[in-house]
Order: structure tokens, then sequence, then C-alpha cells
């Protein structure tokens, strides 16, 4: 019985741990597990990202709580997504918005709290509640009030795909300051990259070829794009911080063009 | 068997690790949840604060270790305090003020390790080795040796209640930036605000009213006054940082000023 | 079954979740320790140092999962370190030195993977599911390709021993800025220590006298010498910051003065 917890609590305050108070209190054999509390206040584009990078890990049946939830209390649904043989509550404002265009359905999730929740801390007083319920084999059928026909979705750029280039963006950045892209590494095993464009410039140091297998393979401070664990081509400097390097944020474009260099 | 550790160790050492080993070697069954470990350096009222918020979300039969302890080594006594059905373990330095204020009752924790502990490090010498303990059922009595006639208390200020006004304060500030104030929601549920002064501002973009059920009830960007999720009242903006809008940090006085507006 | 993890992930990404996942998808039963994601990136011989001061808490058979890996995807070997009744895991890269210097003996990890791991993410694709298997029973031998003859060891500076001094230096800084240093306390506890000199200054405020028991012993504010709770000479400020009021960090050396001050 295996429980996730995602949220933008921090690590300062007592949040977190009052929500893991509820958890343990309904389903005491129940493990749970931290993705992350750091997600930026209020940020449900990067709770989103962390959050679909994370989830496939876990065994089937992992129930993953999401709370990054600056309309609590309005009248925004609170949702159970499934996806797959992952179970996700949280609330409906984009934040699940990955797995629903990925074929996850969002169910709204009915309040069964004996008492009126907080309208602050859903969190706690809704979907920990609710998690603790599925982890102990309540079914969603008893816990749902049916399908949420147009649940709240995100919007992302897509990745462009000419015979000249594919033009993606980098999704987030990590510790490390490497850039994680939304491009498939599978567009991009095979390709020679003739030029790699970041934002206006293009990486004069990232010379033609495939996209390297690790960063590790190119000299210390040195740029690179290679093939992201995550499944998406990512770029950065060895032993450097990419993102001040190379000056890219969220939402830089990433243009990996093909053929001769002009 | 149910643990939590709160503590100012910071999450880049590895004494928190320590702790925990101590606990999983003696008592292998526990399950350890963090409530905190980044309270400031020796912030004993911060920590006397987060404690408190945190334990009632807590199964009977947890015990919380708690670890701010700037005199560690000196002759403050170790105690165990008993809070209903909840344990604590800590030293006396006034971090069990709200329990001991609320009918908590304090036992001096005897040193039953087998060698002399780190006059540093008690967390891991004498109070995880005393929580296993009790988590493994040794009986209190075992492990302590009498009641604390005088434990130290934090003084904090009173609510103030008048026919004009209720004056508090802020007790603590979240990662949201929302004030956690000491007056609690059961004194306002029912009352019209007449305005609302922090520090010496009246902040005019909260009107007359009660508290709203959730600072989501105002538009992004602007001001409220909410019932908070621990009991009392909060106050900040929604969307944003009310510390760094309004102007208020820990200790400044929060006032709700009854009847007609000045 | 009991597992920890160090690593430089850092706190907001996904990469340590990712891993956890791993392990309870492969080891349901057991029981995952976090001893640090804050290692700064790539700082191996912090990693190292915090490993070190971890591990002796923890009960036999604890598998340490240690991955500060900026040469990952590289030809460096993946390790299984053996200390006494503690398994490690990680990369050859020096993170395990105080351990091999210890008598600890390092094996070959062998691939046993389905599929090949990403270049980029061993702690998930290797070290994980290595961990996850000596958790769960699987004798070293067949995980393990035979002993490396020749691992990688950090260079440390040695404490050096005359008549006149004790010579060591800063190897860490706590969260609270005391000096962790290299210096037994064994070296010390009997000795009287003439004068304490850090880097180039001479500490006036530490008179001679034997290391104190706690930096508690001094009047806040003031500086002190101390028996550390790792079993070495840690020097710091009561109730203040040591690394900067004194002016030390790591590699800063620590002489401590025998006999007449000078």
């Amino acid at each position: 019985m295996l429980c996730t917890l995602l949220t933008d609590f921090g690590l300062s305050d007592s949040y977190v741990a009052q929500m893991k108070g509820v958890l343990y209190s309904s389903c005491p054999a129940c493990t749970v597990v931290d993705v992350t509390h750091l997600i930026g206040p209020g940020d449900i584009q990067e709770g989103a990202h962390v959050l679909w990078q994370a989830v496939s890990a876990f065994p089937p049946g992992t129930v993953h709580i999401a709370v990054v939830d600056p309309t609590v209390g309005s009248s925004r649904h609170p949702l159970v997504v499934v996806f797959g043989d992952q179970l996700l509550v949280g609330p409906d404002n984009g934040l699940f918005t990955h797995f629903l265009t990925a074929g996850g359905q969002a169910h709204i999730l009915r309040d069964l709290s004996p008492r009126t929740p907080w309208a602050t801390f859903h969190g706690r007083d809704l979907f920990a509640p609710a998690a603790a319920r599925l982890l102990t084999g309540t079914p969603l059928e008893e816990l749902t009030a049916g399908p949420v026909p147009d649940p709240v979705l995100l919007r992302f750029s897509e990745v462009l795909i000419t015979t000249a280039a594919i033009t993606g963006c980098i999704r987030s950045i990590d510790r490390f300051g490497n850039g994680i892209s939304d491009i498939p590494v599978e567009l991009v095993q095979n390709m020679v990259v003739a030029s790699t464009q970041i934002g206006d410039t293009v990486v004069e140091e990232i010379g033609p070829g495939p996209p390297m297998a690790t960063f590790a393979s190119v000299l210390p401070g040195r740029a690179a794009l290679w093939l992201g664990s995550g499944g998406t081509v990512e770029i950065g400097v060895n032993a450097g911080n990419g993102s001040k390097v190379l000056g890219f944020s969220r939402g830089t474009r990433l243009i990996l063009h093909r053929g001769a260099r002009t």
C-alpha cells in the first residue's frame, strides 16, 4: 500500500506532516513516499511535469496525491484520475494534464469526510482521506460521482517536426541546470543533428552528430545534447550549470536542425 | 509504531539519518515520519509552534521526538511529555509549551543508554533510544524518574478581547507568506470584522464582514482574512506573499476591530 | 530490509522518487531512509564524508545507495562495497574512500537489468535494482563480477602529530556553522590544548585546557573546541555560526598547540 505526495507546501511547515498523520491514522500499513514538496507556490505547470516524471516508476496500485492548489476551497472539482494501474488524487486545475492527454480518466471525488473540510487544506481534509480509502480497498465507484466530462488541461506548445528541423522547448530545469525538453528521444535517436539552437543562439560547441548518450561524453565545462532518462532530449553543460551558461529557462525554444548546417 | 521527528538539524548533514538509524536498529517495525528539520537553528519558539500544529493529526500512541536543543549537554532536563494519547520526547527548554499549557504532563527522562551519550547529540544518544523503547512497549515508569514540577514554558502574548476589538499577533508565517495568528477561529466565526489592522496599518483591502472561508474567495493579488486550517485566523494575499506585501513578520500585532469602521 | 539513499539530486526534481519507486517495486517490504539529497552537485568529497558519518548508526544488513556520480555513463565501474555488516552501492569514484581505507572491500557490480540502463541515470536503472536484489537476498556473488583491485580513493590530508601540536583540518561544516575536523577525539581527550589555531589565526577566546564536552559549556556567542559526536574534534561558536564568525571553511587547518602558548 504505497502512497506518494507531491505538493507546493515546502519543507518548513507542518502541512506535509499533517497529511501523513491522516494517512497513517486511516491506513496504518501504508508507506508514504515524498515526490517533492518544493514545487513553486501555485506553479501547476511545474507540478504537472514532476508528477508525470515520477509516477511511472511506481508499482501498480500506487496512489499519488498531488496538491498544488491555488484555488483550494473554490468551485474547482476534486479529482481521482485513473491512469493505467496508478491512481492520482488532487484538484482539477491542470495538474494531471499529462496523464489525461495520455488516456487517463478523471472522476469527481465525493466529499465523504465526517465533518466539513477546512476550505484551505483539502490536502489534509479531502485528498488524504480519499487516498487512504483507495489504499484500503474502497472501490472507486464509492468514492467518486462519475466522470468529469471536461477536466482542466494545461496548454503546452507542441513539438514541430519539419524536414528542416525539430522544434521543441525546455519543459523544466533540474538541480544540475540541465534543460529537459519536450522532444521525445525516439525522434532523434537516429538523427544527425546538424546544429543545435537554444532560443536564438546556435550552440557552436555542440557539433554535428547524433545526441550523446550522456553529458559525460564531453569534457567538463562543455555543452552537450543527450538522450535524457525521462525519455526526452536534454541539453546542458558537463560538470556545469547549462541553464546559466547557455542562458535558457523554462519555455526557451530548442531547435535541432537537420542536414547541412547554416 | 509511528514516530515523528522535528529538529533544527537541516537536510544536508547526517544527523537526521543517524537518529533514524538508531530508531530502526532498536525498533525495526517502526515507521519514522519527518515533521520538519528546517526549524531555524535554536529557534525553540518556531519549533514549539510547528510541533503543536503537527501532532494532532497523528494516531494514538505516536511518539514524537523534538530536538531544538541549543543547550544540549547542559543541566537542562530531558523529558517525556504525555499529552492525551500522544507521547513527546525532547529537551526541557520550552519546546513543549503548547502541550504543557493544554494539560500535558512532563516527566524526567532517565538516561538508560549503555554508554555515556555524547554531550552534543542527545537526539541520537538519548531521545531516539528512549523513543524506541516507548515504541516497543517499555512502560513510561521504567523510562522516567517522576514528574517535572516546573517545566520550562515559553511566554506568549495573550489574545486580548474587548468590546471594541480582538487583538492577537502573528505566530508564524508559512511558505506561502500567509500569517498564522493566535486568534482562535471560534472567536470570529460569527463576528463582523469592521476593519483589520496589521501592526499599525489598517488593511483597506479587507472590507468589513466576517473572515472568509479561504484566501481563494478574493481575487488574486488581494488581501484577505480567513479561517485557518490550524484553528486560528490567518491573513495573507491570494496568489501572493502576504508577509512581503502587507509587511508583517512573526510577532506583528493583528487587530480585528468590531462595529463601525473608523 | 532497510535501504538508505544519499545523492546530489536535490529535493525539487523527481529523481529521488523514481529511485524509490524502483526500490518499492522490486522490494515492497523495504523501508527507504533518506540520508541527504543535498550533497553539492558532483561534490564527491562531501558525499563521502556524510555517508561515512551516517552508516554506522544503521542495523546490520542495511543497504546504502550513494549516488554522487558526475561521470555517470562513462567507463567508471559500478560498485558494491562490503563494509562489516553493511552493504554500499554506487559508483567507483572515491565516494566510498572512508570505507575502503577502513577495510571495506569493493566488488564490480554486474549489470543485470533486463534493458540497457539510461546512461545518465544509473541511480534508477542500475544501483536501485541492485540494491533491491541485495535486500531480497540475492547473494553478492550473483550480482558482482569479482573484486576491484584498485578502486578510486580520494586523497585526504593526514593528521600530523608532533610533540608541539596536532595539526588537522576542517572536513565539513554543518548547518549550525560548526567545523567538524579530522582529529580523532581519542588524541585529545586527555590533552591540555595550550592554544587553538584555525588557519593562521589563534582563537584567543578558546583558553588553555582540554576540549569541552559541548559547545554549551561556554557562553552564547563564545568560541569553543569540543568532542564531536562523530568522533572527531569540532570547533564553533555557541549559539552562533562558527564558520562565519571564525572564518573557516572546508580544508582550513586546525592546529591544537600543546604546552606553553607561544
